[in-house]
């Protein structure tokens, strides 16, 4: 009812016939001040008689419409209305269930916190001994260089052989050092450690480090051999001249790999100049956060969720477990995206920032993913390339297709995903493996989606299919099949009573 | 893991200092083709080395970044999140109730279908009586002007008061006539029938009519007066020439108006060429399809938590009803919006196209509102330019404030609104009547928001204060007290047992 808006609309005794000339010398043909005051005061007599509708005009939302309104106040509506929703669903939780979060009544065992202790020392001694093989690597290959160049006449063919069997003795070293480094954590975790939580970190610990001293053997296999016996117009990146093999064979070298937020060896990483130690606080308040807000709502909502699906899945009644996993899908989700952002975006960068690690691109915009394929590309960049580096192209480069080298790839992160999870829940079941390697046929089904060129429409598809199988059938899924699982086996993780 | 973005991140040695040029001279000086071919194929050894970490960047989502990513999959996600939400609370409600829908079940008494009948036959009677008293008025008006063009020296002084006297009889004879037509109807109403839908229909049909006759007698009043004493720089739209006053009183002129989509008497309307009957078919089909939604989810699903809310209410216990009012939230929004699109998108546009009324201007994009205010402004536009033209603007030229006039618009708005829930739910019990009113002050509140020019943070956050009134605190508030009301004073309103 603002007047301003009032006048101009009453005023302007709305005709569609009128001329504006026109109706100024209608008005008041002497004094065109008057004839102002005419239009921009509400008129004094005859106020009932406006025309109101003056014009032919369709409805805002009609398709007789030339544009559609903006939907802007809907997506607020939708923020609002999720808010209240899950609101509503903590008054419900709290009246049946009261509080469950309760610090003391986890089951961490002091034997669990001992080994768990013991394995996080253990295991950068294999790192340790890998920098031996490669220092000793090293030295051979500083022998090699010198007696090539006394000869002046490039490498023969026995260098080369002898280079090759050198890198199989390396191989084999550094593969049984660190595959004992998995095997040990494996074994003690999935016998010797109850509380998944623990087993979870030591196992990560272990397969991080199988992961980096495969890169680590890898890289230094192929600049030992650069270093050895150049090609033309294959050449080293010039980031590394600045520190050229093996040069980088150091154990402060490795250590900063060790640390560093990568699972790709390279000798030199593009460093920034400072430390900022307010934004590492910042992260680091963040990780903090986020993680008691992780453990609240896994106490308070996710574990009564779980609790209660346990004899509709012995039952296999299917409509209770479908609505199980709907109500499900909502609480992982959200302890999903916490515990991405805490981990790939609040650690990763806080610890990037204290070792001055300049490449922060630990992930994309994987929500917007029009595929399956794409989410797999961008959600985890730091496995991606990994796997991109160390597997996918050097298969390419031997000659396989997309589609083995694919395979090949899926199936490596399916085999560490099982380890992942079903080591430290004591549950080997095969459905992180399953979770995982079924990821190929959805992202052939889903592929054709994102090449068809739909445009907006198939975008949209592809976004949704993509949601649909991560939210409502791939987390929830599993956690429900490993907490069945582990309950099985075992009864409550905690001494609570729920 | 496509093959193009991988050849061509592998391929490119990824270092920050290189200059284009002299990456090409260092693959192969002699010849393009193969320095090309070195770029679009995989490296065939060296393939580890690779620098994925090539230069400084930060991740997407941090605030070293220059743009912000696209959030739309987000978007995506929420109306993933309510479609599955509510499909569980569909199953939770389908497992908890069975079916509810029952077209029997319902207590239409043969006495309100007589007697609701009779009204709707008898109010537009009084359309009639109206349309014999504008006659009268105009015959009058006739003779008065033919004296005057005699006299040839412009309205006397006792003229004038003629007009006037003769206004004060037209008007108390309208206002005996119309408000015997609403009194009649309220009265039967409320004591004769039982139905709550059958009264709240003829209720409407009596209140419209009522907005009706007083717009027509307004605009009549008008036309007679610059008919009869045309002021200087005062006129009188230029649609209106058509159909000059008094040949506007005719009955089929009252006939248009009474049946057309606006409560403002026009005698000449924009108007459209021809009838698209496929449109009228199509927006009828939305009103039949809406109306069946309405009727199954009200039956469904908002009935059991009105039904479970009435011991929480006589109780008092006010966290149990913020729970119920939250839960009740989502259906009523629901509710109302396939209303809202039933009545002002398809059932007024299907009238309209019968009619060829041009003007379909029914609503605004209210969801966008950026205040109170702007709502309703905007979400019901017949009314508001009623009582735009008939009311707001005619104090303002009395010389009221806008504060004044304002509160009185909301007085009559809020008036109109107790009478037609509280009269056929036989409670008037005042809370439609505040609901309405107290928008006043909820204004006053938010008005400053929308002034402070707060840029787009302002704009959310009084969308968002529109949405939150509006959603929870709104329609499921208001339909909560008399649902208790009517219970309190009647029990079920149908013989289903719940």
């Amino acid at each position: 009812m603002d007047s301003a808006t009032a006048t101009s609309v009453e005023t302007s005794n709305g005709s569609v016939t009128h001329r504006p000339g026109q109706t100024l010398t209608e008005v008041e043909p002497a004094n065109s001040t008057t004839a102002q005051r005419a239009i921009t005061t509400p008129q004094r007599k005859y106020r009932h008689v406006a025309a109101v509708h003056s014009k032919v005009r369709p409805s805002c939302l009609s398709h007789d419409s030339t544009a559609a309104p903006s939907f802007i106040g809907f997506r607020n509506l939708m923020v609002i209305v999720l808010v209240a929703g899950n609101l509503r669903l903590m008054i419900e939780n709290l009246q049946k269930y009261g509080v469950l979060i309760c610090i003391r009544c986890h089951d961490y065992r002091r034997s669990d916190i001992m080994v768990g202790g013991l394995l996080y020392f253990l295991i950068p001694c294999h790192l340790f001994a890998a920098y031996l093989i490669e220092l000793a690597a090293a030295q051979q290959a500083r022998g090699s260089r010198t007696r090539i160049k006394d000869d002046d006449a490039g490498p023969s063919e026995a260098d080369k052989k002898a280079f090759h069997s050198t890198w199989v003795l390396v191989a084999w070293a550094h593969a049984i050092n660190v595959t004992l480094a998995l095997a040990i954590t494996t074994f003690v975790v999935y016998f010797h450690v109850h509380h998944p939580l623990i087993g979870t970190l030591t196992e990560f610990h272990a397969v991080i480090v199988w992961l980096k001293t495969a890169s680590y053997a890898f890289t230094n296999r192929d600049l030992r051999h650069a270093y050895l016996h150049p090609i033309k117009g294959e050449h080293i990146p010039e980031l590394y001249k600045e520190c050229p093999y093996p040069q980088n064979i150091t154990i402060s070298n490795l250590g900063y790999f060790w640390l560093a937020p990568t699972l790709v060896y390279q000798p030199v990483y593009p460093r920034t100049d400072k430390i900022r130690w307010s934004f590492v606080l910042k992260r680091l308040g963040e990780v903090f956060g986020l993680s008691a807000f992780i453990w609240v709502a896994s106490a308070q909502y996710a574990t009564p969720v779980l609790q209660n699906s346990l004899d509709k899945i012995a039952s296999l009644d299917l409509a209770s477990i479908l609505e199980r996993l709907l109500k499900l899908s909502t609480i992982s989700l959200v302890i999903w995206l916490a515990g991405f952002f805490a981990l790939f975006q609040s650690f990763l960068n806080a610890l990037a920032e204290i070792l001055r690690f300049g490449d922060r691109s630990f992930y994309d915009d994987w929500w917007n993913s029009e595929s399956v394929g794409a989410y797999w590309r961008t959600w985890n960049k730091p496995v991606y390339t990994y796997f991109k580096r160390h597997v996918y192209i050097p298969l390419l480069g031997r000659g396989w297709s997309h589609q083995a080298a694919s395979t090949t790839v899926f199936f490596v992160s399916a085999v560490l995903h099982e380890i992942l999870v079903g080591v430290p829940t004591h549950n080997i079941i095969g459905i992180a493996f399953l979770g995982m390697f079924l990821q190929l046929p959805l992202i052939a089904i889903t592929g054709p989606l994102e090449q068809m060129k739909l445009g907006q429409t198939g975008k949209l598809m592809g976004n949704i299919i993509f949601w649909v199988s991560f939210t409502v059938f791939g987390q929830p899924f599993a956690a429900l099949m490993y907490f069945y699982a582990w309950q099985a086996k075992y009864g409550s993780v905690s001494r609570q009573v729920v």
